[in-house]
């Protein structure tokens, strides 16, 4: 698995996943954004093993993505927070939730409503250029120069 | 690691994630894409172990992201192609692409043009409700009933 001695590659999408390529990562970010910033939160939520919990945190905040803060001095007590990059990856987690729901939503599932109007949020990856929907358009790759 | 034979959630996230939440299959499917569909493509392409390769080829199948097609019948040969729900992932990968050139971007990065502009695409997800990228509006979050 690509980690950051290797050689970076070109591609962008490998670059994202380098920094938060497998699905604790992802949940531990969901986990925080939900208020859930406590080491012990964040286990019994994921019911994850304390050494895999431990080192995610660690790659997460290597990665920059969290923080560690301190919320009490005796004892001395850390919780984690979300960096701004942290932040702007949690629309991702909506995309996929998305397309979870889509593909995999047999049942009740949870949501995000928008506060203001109360309507169900319909998370969509568009290109910011034209507002159309990435895939509904022909696009062209390029390689660097 | 959470698997279908366990319980499903009510998080759309995880529900995604379940199908499709490591770097390897993210990256197969975004190779897939670009026209590496054969086995020795892809192994060539992301340099990585024939073992590992066909367990997530065979778990994107399973999956329903991708699916076996026939290219050969003397001598037998297939190739992989993307279903409705594997092309339906591919907005997700570019989100994640312009978070890693935002975040983990040095150097020369791909990129994909909008073929008919011509401009760079800026992949953004948004609330095709209001069109307001995600993370611009206040949100609420619901559990089912």
């Amino acid at each position: 698995m690509t980690d950051e001695k290797e050689i970076l590659g070109t591609c962008p999408v490998d670059r994202g996943l380098m920094r938060v390529g497998d699905r604790w990562s992802m949940l531990i970010l969901r986990d925080i954004e939900r208020g859930l910033t406590r080491y012990e939160q964040l286990r019994t939520s994921l019911s994850i093993a304390p050494n895999i919990l431990s080192r995610r945190l660690a790659a997460l905040a290597d990665a920059g993505l969290i923080e560690k803060s301190r919320y009490s001095q005796r004892p001395p007590r850390d919780e984690y927070l979300l960096t701004d990059a942290g932040r702007d990856f949690l629309p991702i987690l909506l995309a996929i939730g998305a397309w979870g729901r889509k593909y995999n939503g047999a049942g009740a599932l949870s949501r995000h409503l928008d506060a203001a109007t109360g309507k169900v949020v319909r998370p969509v990856v568009v290109d910011a250029n034209t507002g159309a929907p990435i895939g509904s358009r022909p696009l062209r790759f390029e390689l660097p120069e």
